[in-house]
């Protein structure tokens, strides 16, 4: 059983193989489990995107996805995420996706529950299938990470991605500066790359990789901050056409049109935006398939036919 | 790749072919795309009926439906309409379904993305499978439209039916009248029929077409004159024994009982209400079989390989 | 077609054949209907373990489920629970699953609708596959009723199993008793058992049937009663070690850990907690295919070409 929490936990050649796995994906192999097999998607924050990509690569692998809304639940009634994880096994679900609002929701789950978890996202944490999309967007475009250079733009500090993806980018060989407003940049990333003043990062990048703003978090600064932060920091069109011959432009989405990019960029011929959604799919097939491959036929947490020894 | 937005748009051909083919699926025909396909059914207004008529349509024609859940998605982070849709196309869903509460919601997405949009209801403007199902029901009953005499009774300036059945009605060869609360009569409604008075209408119309009263938007009349509008305009016992040997009533539902139909007439020998729910199915698996047949093979509006041209 | 809407229905070869079936599902029997067969799940409260564990039976006859959200239906609309299963029997749907918060909902539906209806919980009154799942894992433990002593501890009064449970129990042969605070306790429960002081129940019983308290019902009590509770009718660590070898404990769950029972105790060697999840999956694939079995072929409450017989 193997589950993916944090990108950080992958060695180098295990995101080899999922990248390779989900170049084979994308060139439409396909690969389905030998038995009926039953995944959930337990999604506590909305969310589109990320539902809706695992949904679509779980049927692609011929997956019975059990619906589980979490505003009919009995999570309503106290119950712990642990017993609802517990109860999905003992129904004879095979792997559940878990996003969730708490950073490292999954601590209290590992060596507790025996299918594979897959994290769709944590707090601020970490969202590795984001990162490996994010991977695999970079790997398809320059054929390798070695010496590509990707700026990381925006609120660093609340981004689940921004830190797991320079983790592995400087792993894979890559080259990483941060840059967006200097008081959202956080020292701790001084160890993946520097900051660098906007106009050049833009300038000298090979991936220019914007995050989002997380308006929930800035609530306080409201609209008029948003067209100034575009001013200041977003990929206008004037900054657009600074960038190099080649370079590539990448955003984890939703988009917030004209804060972080122009509204007239969001779908230009650099823009990698809508690819990466559809690697996305490809992606999580890998991470999916990896996962399930290894399981050992219908084990469940529960002895089947529990019962007590008798005492002759 | 055919959509379906009004029924304006479709010529009477369009319609004798969608008709033929519900007929067939309505006898046991299948038929289903060659490649696994994806769906998803994106109402933003509540519905029982219209959505889960889709989905059993999608599900006999061996579909894969992709749920989308309004409460739990990005756009409760403002994401856009048009963004919502792109990012399904992106990541591999062949066609979507669409009920919206704005008029004409789908302006903004016609010819800006490539798979076949459906639409399920717009505000108080288009129906076009409910418009659909109608029709299959009067022609299964009378064989055909030349002279039949259609009775539209009740909320006609609010019914997102009223002016496509009628529009498309007259086209096909029936007599189209309206009765009702004259005050909720529309002079644009006058190049399709004219005006009767209601007892007039119900003893003379081969279908009593009556629409739902939609108490959501005349609140303030309150229940007593629910049951005056049923002295006044509704089916009422008395008014279903003067209605013509052989002629039917059809209501769109869901009834408000004892208001615009006596309860006791809702499954009575000339109701054909709970036949136009399965009629739906079957017209739907003909609009989405129609969509989907003339789709080229795995279509994506993100070039496959999408990369930067080498410069060398 | 066979409808289950309460145990107390069932005869004692009902249960046994029911029972039967599960144990060979358990064991990796296959069944499914020779058609494409449509089920749909109507759930007016909130639930994780029941709902999705249908959900799980459901896909493993190869059933075809259509989603239904009451919080996204006509429901909202004021439409009848009436209206809402005709509709979902006229689009074509096989079989209804029903939870819902009025005591035996199911009154008017019964011969309206041609469908079978699955009670999967009305009110305080009945849940008959609860019941079931129960005696399917006192049948594996003890492998069978005679003789075997159950103790029901708890809110007697206001659960949904405690009576039924009783009841079926009863009529196979054993033995049942009821304990927790005496306030609870019913009059009406003496036709099925005693009350027993709560040390003497755990000391004695084969069986120690924990029912979940319900908080949302007791709320005035607060945190504080519910410390006292376990204490005074709770299974504490110490009660435990007093049960007698080769007994077991059940329970409904969710769990209030520390309420109903010490938190180190719920997946102690004893419990069947999980067990009886598992089990459910068993038993609800034999209860659907019970119903489905003997289902003439495609009949539908509407006829097929429904129409006015021509007058000659």
């Amino acid at each position: 059983m193997r589950q993916l929490l944090t990108t950080t936990e992958l060695t180098i050649d295990d995101i080899h193989e999922i990248l390779s796995d989900a170049e084979e994906f994308a060139e439409g192999k396909i690969w389905r489990p030998n038995k009926q097999t039953f995944v959930s998607n337990l999604f506590f924050e909305p969310s589109t995107r990320t539902k809706c990509s695992f949904e679509l690569a779980e049927r692609k692998l011929g997956l019975e996805v059990i619906p589980f809304e979490v505003s009919t639940s009995s999570v309503l009634k106290g119950e712990t995420l642990y017993d609802t994880v517990r109860t999905l096994e003992s129904i004879g679900v095979n792997a559940v996706v878990i996003r969730h609002n708490k950073d490292r929701y999954f601590d209290e789950l590992v060596d507790r529950v025996q299918i594979p978890l897959i994290n769709a996202g944590d707090g601020c944490g970490h969202h590795p299938t984001q990162s490996l999309l994010d991977l695999l967007t970079i790997k398809q475009e320059f054929g390798g990470f070695n010496g590509v250079k990707v700026a990381i733009i925006g609120d660093i500090r609340h981004s689940r991605v921004a830190r797991s993806n320079a983790d592995a980018l400087v792993r894979l060989g890559a080259e990483v500066v941060f840059s967006g407003p200097e008081e959202w940049f956080d020292e701790s990333l001084l160890e993946y790359g520097h900051y660098e003043e906007i106009d050049f990062a833009i300038r000298t990048a090979d991936v220019v990789m914007l995050l989002r703003i997380q308006h929930e978090r800035h609530e306080s600064k409201g609209f008029k901050s948003a067209s100034k932060y575009h001013e200041a920091f977003g990929l206008t069109e004037a900054r657009e056409k600074t960038m190099k011959y080649g370079s590539i432009i990448m955003h984890p989405a939703p988009v917030n049109r004209n804060v972080e990019i122009a509204d007239s960029l969001v779908e230009c011929e650099r823009s990698r935006i809508f690819k990466q959604m559809q690697n996305g799919v490809y992606v999580r097939m890998a991470v999916l398939k990896r996962s399930l491959e290894k399981q050992e036929g219908g084990k469940v947490n529960v002895i089947n036919h529990q019962k007590w020894t008798v005492a002759y």
